[in-house]
């Protein structure tokens, strides 16, 4: 898909990027237009002329929603955050820069933050309540309408790779649990043993999570209607909002004009009997529709999946002529309502960019009208 | 939920209703639009009172769409389809009559598909390439947005009411393969051994579709880019095409002026690698919103996925102020024009019904205005 040459380019413009990018800023409302320009990064001859003729490339990310706050961050973990942010961003802009498709683009970032233990995806995943991992991913192609999803995975190692070729190389949309990995080894895809998806972090974060269950179960029941939330309670509360978002998502517009969405996910923490979120779930967590719009979202997989976040956003762009900008806070107002948090980013097919989210924050980047990439976490 | 009284009572109109149905004749369209008549059988007095106040239940299903042609059945097969789509239809209905939920009219129409080895849900799930059976469902309730979906179970009788647990008596939505199943245990819900799905109909279909594959394999490769169709191919199409759709459906709105749906289906035959259809997938082949409309869907699961379906029926009532009927007949066009083929059921709040599909035939009723049920098979 591309070449370790291109490979080490995009690292270094990552490396001097992530210096710049905390120098540019969004608008206050964390919403980025992308505009009529060319990108900043050098362009093949083809993808010049296209962007010459006014084409031009267009990619957002995210890597979860949640109770994200600057009090609970270290520097040292921020700028952690903020250069693996930026590496993905500017991989998958480097596809399309050199006039890759969007699928490919979308597919390179979410590998890369799959491949990191920052994200609550791939490597990063959260425990089960039973201390395995279950992986949930899907991928959508705009032009065609096609789309892949995989979930309840165990040994795979890029979820996002292989609910591409679930897309691609079988008649199916989605596969579930053992036999998509029997698919998977059919494809040749990598495959990992359950220990590689061990990290310190979230094996104390189930223990946490475990604890408190036990705490509270133990806890003599009150008898009052509503009980007084203590101080205790609403830290744990707040730790376990900040954890079980994390989910990984990139949404692109290719100089063929052709929009693309994906997802990656390990689901909640502590999630029992094969839970499924969002995320793998077409027109909930993911969809992409070359008359509309591109989305992936994060947050609260139920309300996600009973608000139809991605396709809602699609249809109100196509049925009632919304902006994506407008579209978007409306239905992530709606999630709101039902009780659901979290956010989402969507891209038009004129390479118009929104990130909304109703948490303290979200883990998101976008590329701007200047080619740079643009990396932010907490609420403007 | 009803009592055994009330259960032969239905039984009993089912039997009489099973002779009137044949003589009774929807329009030409296929449509039926209830209009605002209280129905005919027996209400109690609260849903007396709420009839003549001008509300009225409404109700329909359906059992999977597909080459279901007049020439390919039997006169007592056809009997034996008709007699239990009226059974369900006038179970559900008597909910529903007798001022119960939505929901639980939905559930126990179901169930009798379910448990009739006639549809391929339940007791007559098909059979996967391995020789067991995987079956998933989904429901969904209009007044709360609430949802539940059980996918990839190998063990469960009766899926719609697994599915209906897990939107009532857990926080999630989603719940999948073996860890879906240790909740079926924890709920108490009956399981069965695999053996209960094996019917020998089914069972020859899986032996029939192999046989086909093998010699497909072993036939020499065409080498023109375009291989020429046969008849035996053409007759093996066909014979695949009436096999693979039979999922069954509802969707009710009850007397409070609630609208729910629900899916069932065992999948396609021959399925492999855990594939998953649109059924248990809320907004592909389940929905439910009180603001519009309630819809279920059969047919070529992984069109009825990329198109959103469901949803976008409700999004081209909520967003475009179109009827059911037309929202509905855009759907299935849209489908149509990706490649898929099927059909759907759906309601209104206003109790207008609609059965649109793009297939030969497909199994599917509804309660007239006069209160009658009303069965079809073929396109009219």
């Amino acid at each position: 898909m591309y070449t370790d040459k291109s490979r080490r380019k995009f690292l270094g413009n990552a490396a001097l990027i992530g210096i710049t990018s905390t120098m540019l800023k969004a608008n206050s409302s964390g919403e980025a237009f992308a505009q009529n320009k060319p990108p900043q990064v050098a362009l093949s001859a083809k993808s010049t002329e296209q962007a010459a003729q006014g084409k031009r490339a267009g990619f957002a990310i995210h890597g979860g929603a949640g109770t994200i706050l600057k009090s609970n961050m270290t520097p040292e973990l921020e700028r952690e955050y903020r250069a693996k942010l930026t590496e993905a961003l500017m991989k998958g802009y480097g596809v399309l820069s050199a006039n890759g498709g969007s699928l490919d683009a979308i597919e390179a970032a979410i590998r890369i933050m799959e491949d990191s233990p920052l994200f609550n995806a791939g490597k990063g995943a959260v425990f089960t309540s039973d201390g395995t991992n279950e992986l949930d991913a899907s991928i959508m192609d705009g032009r065609t309408l096609k789309a892949g999803a995989v979930a309840s995975l165990k040994h795979i190692k890029n979820p996002i790779s292989l609910a591409r070729l679930v897309m691609e190389k079988s008649p199916h949309v989605m596969l579930v649990s053992d036999g998509a990995e029997s698919f998977a080894k059919q494809q040749g895809i990598e495959l990992v043993a359950p220990e590689y998806f061990y990290t310190e972090k979230r094996f104390k974060e189930l223990q946490r999570i475990k604890e408190r269950e036990k705490q509270q179960s133990d806890a003599p029941k009150k008898t009052s209607s509503r009980a007084t939330t203590t101080d205790a309670q609403t830290s744990a509360q707040v730790f376990f909002d900040e954890e079980k978002h994390g989910t990984v998502g990139a949404v692109a517009l290719d100089l063929a004009g052709n929009l693309a969405a994906g997802t990656s996910t390990g689901g909640v923490p502590n999630k029992r009997f094969g839970r499924v979120g969002d995320s793998p779930i077409i027109g909930a967590g993911t969809y992409a529709n070359n008359q509309t719009c591109a989305v992936s979202a994060t947050g609260d997989g139920e309300y996600f999946i009973r608000s139809v976040v991605a396709h809602d956003i699609s249809a109100l762009m196509e049925y009632r002529g919304l902006s994506v900008k407008e579209a978007a806070q409306i239905v992530i107002d709606k999630v709101g309502k039902l009780g659901g948090t979290g956010g989402l980013i969507a891209i038009d097919r004129a390479g118009n960019i929104t990130q909304p989210f109703n948490t303290a924050g979200m883990y998101r980047g976008y590329i701007n009208a200047r080619g740079e990439p643009i990396v932010e976490i907490y609420k403007n």
